[in-house]
């Protein structure tokens, strides 16, 4: 079944949007969300809006409707923070399920922000723990008695490659480390079992594929016959039992209200919260299926039309996630030359033409137009362009 | 020279607002601005606003402004996160600092959440850190050689004590000790000079006085000889030397860029940036005597009208920060019939009533008009009613 509904987004005129996978589409009602929360909550009801206009249950709420789309059971989901922080989280609470251990175990694909997170935690723990990062292929094998945890991205960042989130987490599990998922460019974009995978913990953002715009809180799943060992890294005073008792010593709230941190950003997750409307009713086997259809005639135009690209990502479509990558030498200029032209992808260094595939607004038609595009700036090189060549932007 | 700007904000008709203290008003222009940056920047230009929009530089833009309200240099205040996550990076970055040392000292007036980031830091490092938080009073003589880090919350949440920023400084320093300052309830409530103070951290929020919304980052202030030894314990892709270049190593970015971590909440920081508006051409010292007029007249006129209350903050205006508290068996019926009269305050666990003066938006006629009803709901014993007395509410 068709899950298109651009009807249900703001699409400005003239631009096919590949980028979904970077800063999703502004969703239809956002505006008048914010407007809502900022007028008539905030403006009218001011500090009383924490309970009248339900922003106290906002994050749970958001966090129930985040577990629907990866599989994971209600109250197992808390939102809010950014993703490096979720990171850190979950890395901290593994680390001390696993006290005898001192390595965590990534790749060198991971999103470089986790890799970060993890060398930050390392050196404030400072006890001889070490982070390895093999390449994606290795990191099965690389999964000893050794290894504490295992953190890595479920869909490579630049390639599109995909994980198998069922084999590697087994892997980890028969070698007693606990595995930690980060589902950045997995929410939204291709079915996630988190639950059904047993890792221990999941963490991802929302502003990607869950359209909830720039700087949206991220998430942070625990599997629940583990949260209640917890004893947070992070302990702010809404991760405590009872915020409002003002007691001097931290005790952990239930659940996963625990990996709550500080004080939430409730316009960001009220605009998150009418965002995820566009996933009512989005069976996750169409999306992918649609997903597929879309990187496969991709690949097939650009291929027969781009010669000078050649495919980054995995051929076979069950290995990828919902983008596809070419590495070009002048990617950069290329990319610019291309959004000039109303088709936005993005690029990542050093040669990655990156395009996200995003079913909801998306469909077989834009992909072929925004081919056409991209062969006429290959076939007149256009990017060679003074002005694109000058690498001005920063994202 | 009166600070006065009602026409900044939007007040709600019959309302008294005492609690800017806690979340500040609405300012005026708030929600064209979030409007203008759902519908033009991300919902027109899609991902090219981080560049086009100045996304980019929002969080440090923002940063600039705040540190001309604290005394702190330009480029020495970092934006984004929440005030917990803030209190963890500067602990760290301090713990690291003293690497011999092994307590941190703080108070029991400070807000809990400080002491559950320090709490939650040290069972995270794991090697026989000690927090002691012994009486606010008794604080400058606890500053010996043993501590790494004082950690203070400058102004008291809940008595609104403030401390002598100077001095408790200066015998930290004395001491060998690293200093730590919260903000929270001083920027724009007091007169701060951080960078004359010689503290290395400040960490702060800006929902309350700063009116920046429901959920706005923090702020964290490094001095500037510091920072460039620092290694952030939440190394995020943001406080990267260069995010895009997506190393797979973490080099710090220059300055205090450095404690920036994820993505930044770009719908806040903008709100927040209109909020700072209303800040434009104050003069801290003339807030300050608007303040201290606002609760003295406050003080004067409860204790001549409502004898069961006791005053709960300092006596001395000059021990005060921009709030007053009052104890009351009763106080948190007393607040809920108070708020239903238009007049908001809000009540802190065990028994105190607590009223913030905000010259911005409130003069000597409100905090008459306050007292009044104050007077009404306990003369009359108008918080007897049963639905007082059930502690619905979670502020």
């Amino acid at each position: 079944m068709s899950v298109l509904r651009k009807e249900m987004f703001e699409l400005p005129e003239g631009v096919i949007y590949l980028d979904g996978n970077s800063l999703g589409p502004l969703p239809k009602g956002a505006v008048q969300r914010a407007a809502r929360v900022i007028e008539t909550e905030w403006g009218g009801e001011l500090i009383r809006a924490w309970n009248s206009a339900g922003w106290m249950e906002l994050p749970r709420r958001v966090g129930d409707r985040i577990a629907g789309l990866i599989g994971a059971p209600a109250g197992s989901v808390a939102t809010g923070d950014t993703l490096s922080i979720k990171v850190y989280q979950a890395l901290a609470a593994a680390l001390k399920m696993r006290p005898e251990r001192r390595v965590i175990l990534s790749d060198s694909g991971n999103f470089p922000s986790d890799l970060y997170m993890a060398d930050g935690l390392m050196r404030t723990i400072d006890k001889g723990y070490e982070l390895r990062s093999p390449a994606p292929e290795d990191v099965a094998e690389a999964i000893t008695e050794e290894v504490a945890v295992v953190m890595l991205t479920h869909v490579d960042y630049r390639s599109g490659r995909l994980h198998d989130m069922a084999a590697i987490t087994a892997r980890a599990h028969e070698m007693g480390a606990v595995m930690v998922w980060d589902l950045a460019h997995s929410a939204g974009a291709v079915p996630v079992d988190i639950a059904g995978s047993g890792a221990e913990f999941a963490v991802g953002c929302s502003y990607k594929y869950l359209n909830g715009g720039p700087g949206a809180p991220a998430f942070i799943y625990v599997r629940p016959d583990v949260v209640e060992g917890i004893q947070p890294a992070l302990s702010g005073w809404l991760g405590h039992e009872a915020p409002f008792a003002m007691e001097l010593g931290y005790r952990p709230a239930m659940s996963t209200e625990r990996m709550r941190v500080g004080t939430p950003p409730i316009l960001q997750l009220a605009v998150l919260d009418v965002a995820l409307d566009a996933w009512e009713g989005v069976d996750m086997g169409d999306l992918r299926a649609a997903s597929q259809a879309l990187s496969e005639r991709f690949i097939a135009e650009v291929e027969a039309r781009c010669p000078a690209l050649e495919l980054a990502s995995p051929r076979d479509k069950h290995a990828r996630g919902s983008q596809v990558s070419f590495g070009f030498a002048q990617g950069y200029a290329a990319m610019q030359a291309l959004i000039d032209r109303g088709v936005i992808g993005d690029f990542r260094a050093p040669n990655i033409m990156r395009f996200g595939f995003t079913p909801l607004f998306i469909d077989e038609a834009d992909v072929v137009a925004a081919v056409g595009i991209l062969a006429e700036v290959l076939d007149g090189e256009l990017w060679r362009a003074a002005k694109y060549q000058t690498r001005s932007r920063v994202t």
